[in-house]
């Protein structure tokens, strides 16, 4: 299994429209610094996936047929706003495994066009060819899915967006040794808004779960600031996530 | 007043993800045949509006403090997706005047952020500084209003997305010689959808109005292939527009 994040940034991203900052100026001027809306790839036995569909650019990135499944954590705009343009496309159609959320986003069900939606039911595992997934229901405003994926001896979980997690989550999550957790941590220590974790809420999970190592994502912008004031503050074995990231297997 | 078409496209653009035909390749290799999601910008006593935000790109291209307003035609998807994004910044309200549509489209209305939603009144004209707008009535399945722009003796009118015109909105139209008229045309000569107009509404159109210039828009990639196949079928005093052209001043 490979795990690339393709973004790393909450819903408005570095830099925030706007914000004249020192951090924003910064990532105006060099890519590498950007956070741009949470979402990974995963490559598995030849193929490739995607967890979340907020990128802007996906009919560029990947082109027709390149594309195996996507796994939705939710229907928020910045997790599925990619979908509004690559489904009109022609060709096989491109399965989404999502949680049930009635709403969905926009007309997204009304004009599916080539998306093929599958919802899931929380912690019944489905097949990825040999991927074993697992929904695991997230604290979040809308019904919310992170997925536990299995391959081998690999267990690697990709958790956003979420405040805490529901007790059943984070028992199966500890059921056996992870190698990677992918987490949600939108806020700075002490910032306690609904729907995401702060960074002690993220370190308190961390210590939980014991994965052999976590990658903090969905950061925000003040948050991104706080980390790079604070560089030596995240325990070993917490990485603070960034677009474009190799972040399975671990280097 | 000058008048930029920044996107000349349908919700599926130019190439069509997952098409290998010729001109699919074609735009694939130069932007400059590309069609993005329709909208336009329009420059005013250096004041600066958009007609609809469907470009994803409205971030980059339009730094804070830059835009003046935004004319929404309605909420669907493409021409509305780059608010998505955009209403997170900071900084000063943004303006946006729209019709009356309870749904807006996804969270818009519940996370505005730094959009200001002003819905207007059907033939009811309101002020931008010294421009008088004039919101028409068009036919689509949302609410959706084409707009007259008036300025001195200048007249020009945005129409799109509509399958015709309501006979209100045609007499005003009528009533004084227009300087420029962008109209909606998706689809193939005889190819009947709603929603949208064919070649032969959009001439039907031309010719009842008979603006000095008509500019075709929201073209569809069936109908982008043919008229480059027919490239002498349009009458003089229309144009098929595309993306990054100046329509106005009429040169």
């Amino acid at each position: 299994m490979r795990l690339r994040l393709l973004g790393s940034g909450d819903a408005a991203g570095m830099p925030l429209y706007g914000c004249g900052c020192e951090a924003c100026d910064a990532a105006s001027d060099s890519p590498v610094l950007r956070r741009t809306a949470c979402s990974a790839q995963l490559e598995i036995g030849g193929r490739t996936y995607l967890l979340d569909a907020g990128q802007m650019s996906l009919t560029q990135r990947f082109p027709s047929g390149s594309l195996d499944g996507i796994l939705l954590t939710h229907f928020h705009v910045d997790h599925v706003q990619g979908l509004f343009h690559l489904r009109w496309g022609v060709g096989a159609d491109i399965p989404v495994y999502c949680p049930e959320d009635e709403e969905g986003c926009a007309d997204l069900y009304k004009h599916p066009g080539m998306l093929c939606f599958h919802p899931q039911q929380a912690f019944v595992p489905f097949m990825l060819d040999k991927l074993q997934v697992t929904p695991l229901p997230l604290n979040h405003s809308k019904p919310t899915f992170g997925y536990l994926m299995m391959w081998q001896r690999e267990r690697i979980a990709y958790l956003t967006d979420t405040k805490g997690l529901p007790s059943k989550t984070a028992e199966l999550l500890g059921s056996d040794k992870l190698d990677l957790m992918v987490l949600d941590c939108s806020h700075l220590p002490g910032c306690d808004r609904p729907g995401h974790n702060n960074l002690d809420d993220a370190l308190v999970w961390h210590n939980i779960i014991a994965p052999r190592q976590t990658v903090l994502t969905h950061i925000g912008h003040d948050l991104d600031i706080w980390l790079k004031a604070n560089p030596r503050v995240l325990p070993d074995g917490v990485l603070a996530g960034h677009d474009e990231q190799l972040v399975y297997p671990i280097s």
